[in-house]
C-alpha cells in the first residue's frame, strides 16, 4: 500500500526535513508540495539532491481549496497560519500539523508519540509537539508518571540550534556572522512553548499543577536541542535511570544513557536521548534530554505520528542512524 | 539474500560512516567490527544511536587471522596499515578498501563507481578513491573523455571539511578552537592524492600525460569537499554541461547543475554535483565538483562499489536524501 | 615606568591571550616567555602576528630557577603544576597565577578584581579566578552583598566555548569534527571550580553557607562563557538591576544590561555583562552573566589584577572594544 | 592633537569595525555616527561594549547636509549610495570611503596603503580597496613590480568569511543554518571587484594588460580572506619570498612567511600575510595572501589611510595583535 502524501510549508526547515523523510519512506509517495517562498519552482531547484522521480514536481502556492487527492498531509506553517486553512481540508485526508496552532486544540490529538502511542493511533488530526516540548516531555515523562519529581517545581534550561528559531533571511539574529560564536538567551519568562508543556506535565502527573521556569538559549549550531532540567525529588540516579528504562522498554526511539547526552548523537534521526543525575541528599534530580529539533522535534515525530495513524509500522522510514560526525 | 559484512577501522570517521550505511542497507548484516582506538567497547558505547540489534556487538581488536565468516569487508585503516593485513584475507571475502594503500595496486580495481561501473563489477578487491580524487575525477571525466580540456594543464584548488583530514585528538590543527574560524592551505605541491588523480586522468584521456597543480585547503566545517578546477579548453559553458549530462545520463548519483554547487547539497549522501563555467575566448573552463568527503568521498562510494561487486542494485542502501540544513 | 614581564605557559590559550594583552600594554615589556609544547621556538613561529620587536624572542623551557630579572610573571600552567614551581620565585617578582593551584591558598589573594579591588592592591601573589567563577561571582555579587538571594539555593547552568576546556591535540572531545554542531554537558555534580565559587559566595554573603548546583556545558564556539543562574529571592527585575548598577557604579569593566547578555558582546575584551529577570511571586531570580573565558575569565582579569598590584591604572592595556562580529 | 571623527554606515560590519578602531585610536575622538538601520538608537544599544564616554552618542540618520564640524569621515555605505552624498561634504573634511563607489574615481586616491603610502599621503579623498583586492594586490605587488609573473595570466581562487558578503537579515544565503557547514562559490566570471584589481595590476606592472580569472567562495566563518593565486613565472619559491621581503622591508603590516598563511593569523588585526610556492620547471608560482576582511580588507586599512593623510604615525591605533584562538 502506498499513501499519497502532501507537504505544505516546504520552504521552511521543518517542511524540508519532512520532504527528506517522506522521500525515503517505503509507503509514502509525495504527490503535492506547497510553500510560499518557493511557489512556482521545481522541487529540484530548492532541493538539488531529490531523486529523478521527484525532481520535476512543481511547488504550488498553498491553497487548501486546490488540493489533489491525498491520503495524508504534513503541514508546517508559521504560527497563526494553519488553524483556518486546515479546517477546510476534508476529513478523509489525515493531517499531522508540525506547526503550533493545534496543540491542545479541540479535535486534535497531541502527538507525543513515544509516550502515549495508544492515544494517537485512532485519530485523523495530530498536533505535533514543538521541539522544546518534545525534548522536555520525553525526558520528564518517566519521572512524572512514577512521581519521582514534583511537577510544581521544574526549572528548564533549554538550548537549541539556530534552525529551531528561524531562517536566515528573516532576522539578522539568525545571520551567520551575527550568531556564529554567539550564545544568546531569549524569550525569558514568556516562551510560546510553555502552555503545551504545562498541560502535558499536568496530564502526565495525574492532574497536579505544573510550575515551570523555562529559559531558552540560541546556540551557534544548526541542529539540536538539549534540555537541562532541574527538579525536586529524592530518587537516586540509578532509580531515575531504571524508571526510564522500564518506561521506554521496547520503544524504538528513546535511548536511556548513563552518560550525559550530546546533541550530535541525534543529528538527522528521530531518536531521543535521556539521562539523569541525582543528589538525593539535596533532593535534586537533573534530567537531561537531547533531540534533533528537526527530527524528533519536528518532521521525525510527524512521520512517526503518521505511521501510527495510518496503521504502518511505527519505525517505517525512520530507521536511519544519526549522521556523525 | 543477506550478506555477512565486517568493518575494520570503525573508530575513524570513514569507518563510522560505513557503519551508518551498512546498518541501513537492505542486504547487509553487520557481524564484525574492529578498531584500534575502541577495541573492547560495545558498539553502542561508541555510536549511541545504533539500533538494539547492533548495540551489543563488541568492537574487536583488528587481527586479520581472526575473522568470523564474512562475505564482505570494508577496510578503513590509516595509510600504510592495510596492504599487508588485507593480503591475508581469504579470496572468498570481498574487500572494499577505503584507505589509500591499494589505489592502482596490482590485483585491485580502482573503484570510480560513477565513471566506470563496468570495470568494477567482476572484481573481489576494490580500492576506493580518495575524497579529493572522487570529486576531481567525477567532475573532469566527461570533459576528458570528450577531449574538451587539456589533460596536461589542470589546476585544482581543493577545499575540504576537517573530517577529511583527521580526528581531533591526533593533531591540534584539527582542534575546534584552533581550526574554527580558520581557513588553512596545506600540503602544497606534494599532496598524497596526486598519483591516483594523475593516473586516472591519463586513463580517461586516452593516455595523454596529466599535468596537475593541486592545492588543498582545510575549511572550518565538518564535512564536504568542493573542488574548483581551472582547465584549458575552447568549449562553452553549455557544451560542457551538455557533455556531462550525456556522460552521466541514467546514472543515479551524479547531478549536473547550472548553478555552482555547494557542499551542503551533498551532506550525508552519496551524491556528486558537478557544474561548469567557461570563457571560450580565453580558452578557460572552470569545472566545479562537490561531494561529501565521507559519502562519495569514502563510505558512500565504498557501499556503491560493494553493491556492484555483490550483484546488488547499485543504489541499495544509498538512496537517502542529503541532510539539510 | 616600564615593567619587565614574563609569561609561563605561553603554548596554552590563556598564555596566548596574556601575550596579546602584554604586547599591547603601555607599561609592560615582555622579556621572558616559557612553554612546554613550544620551548625552543621563536615567538613569531607560534604567534605569526607579533610585532618585530618580539618576533625573535625564544620561548624557553620553563625552569623557575632560570628566570631573567622580572618585575611581574603571569603563570598559566595546567592544574597541579604551578604550586611547587611558583614557590621558588623570589618575592620581588609579582605573580598573577591564571592557573587553578592557588585559589584560596595561603599567601595568595583571590583576584576577583571588579568586586573587591581593594583586597587585591597590596599583594604580590594573586590567584586569578577560573573562567566560570569569574562569570558567576561577578553576576551574583551585587545580589549576595545586598541579600536579595539565598546563598544556600543556587542553580548554575553554565556554558563555555571550547577554548575554555582545552586544546585540540589533547582530546578528541575538543576536535573540530567531533565538537562542531555538538552541545555537551560534562562534569555533572563534580566540577573543579566548585570550591572557589562556594568560598567566595560565602564571603560575599557574610558567612552564610553556599548551596550550589553547577552544570557545565561545552558549546560549539571558540570563546565565551554564559552562566544562567536560578536563585531564590523576592526582588523584582528592576530591584536587581538597580542593585547591580549601584554596586558597579564607576567600575570600568562590568556592564549591567536590561537585555539578556550574549557571549559575543564580550569577545576579545575584559568586559563582563550581567542582567537579571525576576518573578517575585514565584520567588525566582534568574541572573545571567557573560564573559570572554580568555578575557575576564583568564588573561584579561590577570592583567587587571597586575595593574592593581603594580599601581597602574586599572584599565591600562585593557580598553579595547570587543571584536564584533 | 585630537581629530574630530565621524562614521557613516555604522550599522554595517565595516562601520562597526571602524567604530572599534576609532574608539581605540589615540588621536581620534568619535563625535558623529550615522546609520540607516540604527538611526535614533544610542550607540550603546547597538554596541553594548562601548566605553562610558561613547555610550550616550545618538546614531543619526545620515544626511550629508547636517554634519557637525569634522576633521575626518569614514564612509561605509552600500555600493551606489556614496558617490552623490559624499560630493556634498566640504573639502576641509577628509574622507576615507570604505565603500566601493570611488575606487579609481577622479579626485580620489586608491588607498593601497602598504604598497604605495607615498601616493596617499597628500590627499583628502581616499578610496579604500575592497577586501578581495586588498588581499590580492598586497600579495602580487612584489612579484609584479619585479616582473616575476605575467600580469596577463593570473587565476585567483578567493575565499571569504561571510561578513565579507553581507548581513544575515538581508539574504538567507547568509543565514546561520543555511551557510554553516556550507562552502559556496558565487559570482563566477563576473565579480564586482574585478576592475579595481585589473587597473591596479596594470599600474603595478608598468602598464601591461592584466588578464584575470577570479572565483570567489563563501566560507562558513565570520571573518577572513584567503586568496590562492596561480601565476605564470620562472622564479623559485625563495626568489619570490626574498623579493617580497625586500619589497615590504620596514613596512609595519605585511608579514612574509615561509609557511602557507592561515586566516586566523590576521583576525582582528590590520595585518596581511603573504607567502609563495613555486615550481620553476612548470613556470608556476602560487601566491597566497591572508587578511581580515574587516581589518586590512576594510576598516583597518581605512584607519591606516587616515593616519597617512592626517600626518599621524601609520600604525596609530592599529598595533593590536590578532585575536587567537
Amino acid at each position: 500500500m502506498t499513501l499519497r502524501v502532501g507537504i505544505v510549508g516546504i520552504s521552511g526547515f521543518g517542511g524540508g526535513e519532512a520532504l527528506r523523510l517522506v522521500a525515503g519512506h517505503p509507503s509514502f509517495e509525495l504527490v503535492y508540495a506547497a510553500g510560499e517562498g518557493s511557489a512556482g519552482s521545481l522541487l529540484v531547484d530548492r532541493f538539488p539532491g531529490v531523486p529523478a522521480r521527484l525532481a520535476g514536481l512543481v511547488i504550488e502556492k498553498w491553497d487548501p481549496a486546490k488540493l489533489p487527492q491525498l491520503d495524508l498531509l504534513f503541514a508546517s506553517l508559521p504560527t497563526g497560519r494553519s488553524a483556518e486553512a486546515l479546517a477546510r481540508i476534508p476529513k478523509a485526508v489525515k493531517i499531522v500539523d508540525i506547526g503550533g496552532d493545534h496543540r491542545y486544540a479541540e479535535g486534535w490529538a497531541y502527538g507525543l508519540a513515544d509516550v502515549w502511542p495508544d492515544r494517537i493511533a485512532g485519530h485523523a488530526r495530530i498536533a505535533n509537539p514543538g521541539c522544546f516540548p518534545a525534548a522536555v516531555l520525553t525526558t520528564l515523562a518517566p519521572l512524572l508518571a512514577n512521581r519521582l519529581i514534583e511537577p510544581g517545581n521544574i526549572i528548564i534550561d533549554a538550548k537549541t540550534g539556530i534552525s529551531g528559531a528561524g531562517r536566515g533571511g528573516a532576522d539578522s539574529r539568525f545571520g551567520f556572522a551575527e550568531s556564529n560564536e554567539n550564545l544568546q538567551p531569549y524569550g525569558l519568562l514568556q516562551h510560546v512553548h510553555m502552555p503545551e508543556m504545562a498541560k502535558t506535565i499536568e496530564r502526565l502527573s495525574g492532574g497536579s499543577a505544573a510550575g515551570l521556569v523555562f529559559t531558552p538559549h540560541l546556540v551557534p549550531m544548526t541542529r539540536g536541542v538539549l534540555v537541562t532540567i532541574y527538579c525536586r525529588g529524592s530518587a537516586t540516579t540509578e532509580q531515575c535511570l531504571d524508571t526510564a528504562r522500564r518506561f521506554y522498554a521496547g520503544r524504538a526511539f528513546v535511548r536511556v544513557t548513563d552518560r550525559p547526552p550530546q546533541t550530535k548523537w541525534a543529528t538527522g534521526s528521530n531518536l531521543s536521548f535521556v539521562s539523569y543525575a541525582a543528589d538525593p541528599e539535596r533532593k535534586l534530580v537533573i534530567a537531561m534530554g537531547v533531540v534533533d529539533n528537526l527530527g524528533k522535534g519536528a518532521a521525525g515525530q510527524a512521520v512517526q505520528n503518521a505511521n501510527l495513524i495510518c496503521g504502518l509500522p511505527e519505525t517505517a522510514g525512520l530507521d536511519g542512524l544519526p549522521v556523525w560526525p
